[in-house]
């Protein structure tokens, strides 16, 4: 409870009054949903498998969503990462503008339930855009959304969510979004725009956890970017020598996934069994020479 | 004491042992750089003004520098503006991409020793790339930088900060760069180029603060975006409704500052009297509702 | 005649034998429709007023469609310059990524049947994506699409043409369609998504008259871009002392029509009268040191 | 002769009286320069292997260029190809920003002395920018530059080419730029920096011929793009198919060089023996069903 990088609101319940906290407690029930950044390679999973037994074990009965679109080497995921991802403990993966990197993804998105990739894609896009994460008598739906702006033209966002929860928002409580996307502003006014329609709305792609959770005015839990889960000391991941001299040269270079230490990003998000809307928002952040800072 | 990069443990360095920290006083002064992000519009100035006396409170004798290419409306800086900036005791303002927004710029950039425009301009650009910081008997380089990933064309910042420091780095211990750049991969990268060659690069831009602020193995401070100062509630300090207008119909919209409550995002560094690395980095985040939470 | 869909054979038609030319005569009405490339700022204004003359009686009977989004000083068209066009014989407007850069437009594009804006803007954008032109008893659908490569994300252009030829296949047998964007390869891919299904497709917004034109297999007329109507010595119309300064500085530059010499370019399908298709595409292009030049 | 600068009437200037033409003779002999466009892949050098001997006889003595950034399947050049190229006639290859497609080049584009890569890639980048060709008692510099409007950020190519005219101007008369870049604007706007000051401007990359070519106030010939040498039915020498299928789906799509029939594009100009400046540029174009028709 020392640890001041997180949200006002969060910080504060717990100060409060305790007789306040009592009467909450008997009338809302609170669900956690911990929503994992983007599991980057090898290194990303070893990190994911290093943590996960810590965070079930902190918060227990939490529904755990993580974004595997970088999971496999960097780029894509495969139905063997997968399949780890959720024996691990991952009830739902969302995915993003690298979500085709791996041809065998084509031979199991479809049948892949707890999987989405951004919901934005043209009609006719395999695998689905939002499903239902089922965690014992919990549903969540779960939204993945990309962004246009500095990446590839596909339908618009803002428009395609609301057409998602003009028919779900009566039938879910608790409606998670990982809006996949490169500008702030862009993520920034999908926050605004779902606020208080969705239980969360948290941005991934750029790999760089933001230090601006918050609760929006009506209710929705928001961060800009949740940050990565991989090779701490490279560039978004991918070894920095390589990327540097990509910048330097403009030539050609192979990039290939750092090997080195990793860190780990996360955010844990309390939201009121009665609304579904978020009471608290708490970045998470680890790193291999700092596991059990906490 | 190696764990310094890391913001949760830096607030925990007083609390240890006190010979440690008179042994480290003796052997080297520390001194203190205080950056403050984006100024956007009245409203971040007026935060700026709400907080530089406690700022200046707290971290007595520390050099403050701040980015003020949003500060004119959003839009560039004026030299009024400029001027009240250097009187609430900002000793070094840094710009970017919207450098030229007002048309007041041309004529006093040339003249303000104190301001310093996206060095990586090509040759001829009007105002200077980087400048001499001096407070007190402490000299600092400070180096503005723009990115070119999802910017305009420039010079390459890489090579031209190498240029740079190829003349300046036996005269100055203290180097601070300012890295105005949208991708978080060439921000990052930046970092890397830099390690142990300067003092600190931050990031701007992006308005957002990120939570990656370390020390990098060389001795370099970094952070990937210091965040804005300036309205709190709209996007990136824009008025939301018309944001999200704009994004919605792609039609033309009007964007103006948002008027409503502020935040304010900084970083302090600690740098190393003797080697002019640095010992710590800390982000600091205010509210209009939380001025006085830390 | 199986070499119509060349400039140069095209040319040499008429040298044929004459009955062959009786035959098709008695077998096919020739339906021709004239467009003009987009129209910049009075210059531009001012070559339509001295070529149209010359283009109605050379093609007497044709339909003259003109693209209109630079008609204003380069930046859109007004309510004004629009009625002047339609004087001048213009039977239909088709607009682009300018569309919406004079105010005045909002007043009138709803009212104004004649004029098209990009079909593939959000639902609820102002005026119409597509029309239906009547010039005595003949009767065109006059489509207007954007493309995405490097321009703003709006909705899929190929969807949305589908989508409008759903419903209007069977009851329009000329169909024209003005693709406005920037990429030869969006260009060309929109040509083959369309050819045997529309009478035309040709491309505007790059202001250079591409050397391309033909008859795709299928029979659809396709030209990359019709080229512009304005200053020939500017940069697309612009007056090109501050375009370069632009592009060799990066500072923020005003940019204004030349004043100078005009050029115009245009080009001129023949459409089958029961197939509604193409049997011919000719480039026009008039420079006004040479205006009789053909 | 003042209206060489348009290709139909260029063509009618043998007819004029012959007495100007062998006074012209007599003053100024007339060197000519064939610059192909974008070769693709194998069906492209098949029609270059097919047009070059008719171009050698039409224009003998020609100094003959030709772009090979797409020669090797659509990507790159390796040295073979390059080789199959010299020994088909052509004098110089220039390439762009598909150079370093194929892992071949890095072994022998510092050794081969007729290729030149754009000019404006960093200091240190292999290989060599601008080379003087040297046909019989001819000697023609040849200089490649890259846009980098939509494409990657590379040096100034305006401030680049002024520094190798800066020491090349008065040595060589003959000067000739491939100015490698997708937008039209930046293509005038180089044509216009560089009017008078070398021989000729040609754009090339987006693979379709723009009929714009005209001889420049100051003396230099231009043309925005020369077009491409390559499968006539595809998109931009790419099979359409899986272009267009990518276009609508925005999923990962494998591209191939289409195998079908092909089309030739090129320029040929006139350039003073005296001044170094242009006569005259015409516009090339064959298509396999008809080579012989000019």
């Amino acid at each position: 409870m020392n640890t001041l990088n997180n949200s006002v609101t969060w910080e504060k319940w717990p100060k409060q009054p305790l007789f306040l906290v009592l009467i909450f407690e008997v009338r809302c029930k609170i669900i956690k949903v911990v929503f994992i950044g983007d599991i980057v390679g090898s290194v990303g999973r070893k990190a994911l498998k290093t943590i996960m037994p810590r965070l079930k074990q902190t918060h227990a009965n939490a529904i755990f969503i993580a974004n595997g679109e970088n999971a496999a080497a960097g780029r894509g995921i495969t139905s063997a990462i997968a399949k780890e991802m959720y024996e691990m403990g991952i009830h739902g993966i969302t995915m993003g503008n690298h979500t085709w990197d791996q041809k065998d993804i084509f031979d199991f998105i479809d049948q892949d339930e707890k999987m989405v990739r951004p919901a934005n894609f043209p009609p006719g896009t395999p695998g689905r855009g939002h499903t239902v994460i089922k965690v014992k008598d919990q549903e969540l739906l779960l939204i993945n959304l990309q962004g246009r702006t500095f990446l590839p033209p596909i339908d618009c966002p803002f428009r395609k969510v609301e057409e998602i929860l003009e028919t779900a928002k009566k039938k879910y409580k608790f409606i998670f979004v990982d809006f996949h996307a490169e500008a702030t502003s862009e993520k920034i006014a999908m926050g605004w725009h779902l606020d208080g329609k969705v239980s969360a709305v948290v941005g991934t792609h750029t790999h760089v956890q933001t230090h601006d959770e918050r609760i929006l005015p009506q209710g929705t839990a928001y961060v800009t970017d949740v940050g990565m889960v991989g090779p701490r000391d490279g560039v978004l991941g991918m070894e920095r020598v390589s990327v540097l001299q990509k910048f330097k040269t403009q030539l050609p270079v192979r990039f290939t996934t750092d090997e080195g230490k990793w860190h780990f990003h996360a955010v844990v998000m309390d939201l009121n069994d009665q609304t579904g809307l978020a009471k608290g928002i708490k970045l998470i952040r680890y790193d291999e020479d700092h596991v059990f800072m906490d």
